[in-house]
């Protein structure tokens, strides 16, 4: 059954108002849905109902919460994946996967290395595309929240919203070549339901030294393995890591 | 430094031909290389040397294996993607980003619910791209082999192969919804260095009910998590898991 989220807290056998006009065109035209039919919605609450469609309009699409299901989809935790600037069909590869893996918001900032160079205008238009991939994404995987993209414009910002975290941990493939291969496994295991972790991953080229020192008090190094991964490949192997780690019993 | 495979096992002080023109074009002409300079070779046995070139001409380059790399960047266990196929983008990404996630190789086979299509004549040409996605990705993420890719025409020619194998594994989305999370852990917890695992994944509308009930027998149904992944993505998830529960220690 198809999902839709809505930006309102749940009530049972409440009705609701749709009015997003991509979800609008979705169940009329797309899934040529009609009353008496049922839709998913996932809450702001992340609860989810089976919900029954009462009226369509060109405006909305008027919804019953019916069922309360008992779903659980979200990570146990919260992951926001920081990467330098990279290429767009990269990016949003990458969003739309650490979406359906779990992620719960994105943040993309030019790094030292990073190629493609992006001003304040341009990232208005960009988020608004980005944000729609990953809504989509969420929806397709079975999110029960969609998760937020923002752009920040250098790595210093981030640096100074680090209280917000109760764990940050940075991807450096000098770790791997190194032979580090403990303290990625180390930091899963200590995290606790509704931590906050910030993983900050380089663009194509890595980290600069001066971004690596910026952090060096702050944030653990780990290593993910031997391999040498791109930069849109890593935040998908620690997603994958963590959801093992916490998601999967053993 | 640039890595390049050669089809052949390592000798140290030896002097070896790179005869491949994808090869040779990339040392003198990307790389811009010439005699005195270092590559890094990977051997048919998987020993990894540092080489230094010898004499360049338009038919080889000759290289002279100085320097044994203590390397180790395989998967201490063979991991063979078997998916549905999917799209042709979708499929090729796989096949990069499971390249530097570890694969040790690649099967793609028609499905029942495969809407991709692929005769004898096509796969031929197919293969050839796709081998050459899979080779770029080896040198790029440090690999010590080229992991291989085939077509098998249907799923019942899988079945008579997984003798092959000392693990078979499906991803079957069903499990996950039904809260079965430990079998995936429990299986990865057994597997013994040298193991070999076949892994096997739906394409985009997923195994068909034959599919399931032709492996019942043989194959371990395991869920990857509470999220519906793409077909694209469920590989990934696997083998970040292998790699984070085998590799990384804590």
């Amino acid at each position: 059954m198809q999902r839709y989220f809505l930006n309102q807290n749940a009530e049972p056998n409440q009705r609701f108002f749709i009015t997003d006009k991509n979800d609008i065109h979705h169940i009329k035209s797309v899934m040529r849905q009609t009353i008496g039919d049922e839709i998913i919605v996932n809450f702001l609450d992340q609860q989810t109902y089976r919900c029954k469609i009462v009226n369509i309009t060109a405006e909305q699409v008027i919804v019953e919460a019916e069922a309360h299901l008992l779903i659980q989809s979200e990570l146990p935790v919260e992951i926001t994946i920081c990467s330098g600037l990279i290429k767009g069909d990269k990016y949003e590869w990458l969003l739309q996967k650490a979406t359906e893996l779990g992620a719960t918001s994105f943040i993309t900032t030019q790094m030292d290395r990073s190629v493609v160079k992006l001003n304040a205008q341009k990232a208005t238009k960009k988020l608004e595309r980005w944000q729609k991939i990953v809504k989509e994404a969420a929806e397709q995987s079975y999110r029960q929240c969609i998760p937020q993209v923002q752009f920040v414009s250098n790595l210093t910002e981030i640096y100074d919203m680090i209280r917000q975290y109760d764990h940050v941990l940075m991807a450096y493939e000098t770790s791997a070549k190194e032979n580090e291969r403990t303290l990625f496994k180390d930091q899963l295991r200590q995290l606790k339901a509704g931590a906050k972790v910030l993983l900050l991953f380089g663009p194509e080229g890595g980290f600069s030294e001066e971004e690596i020192a910026l952090f060096k008090d702050v944030a653990m190094n780990v290593g993910l393995g031997p391999r040498i991964l791109r930069a849109e490949t890593a935040p998908l192997y620690a997603l994958s890591a963590i959801s093992y780690e916490i998601e999967l019993m053993g």
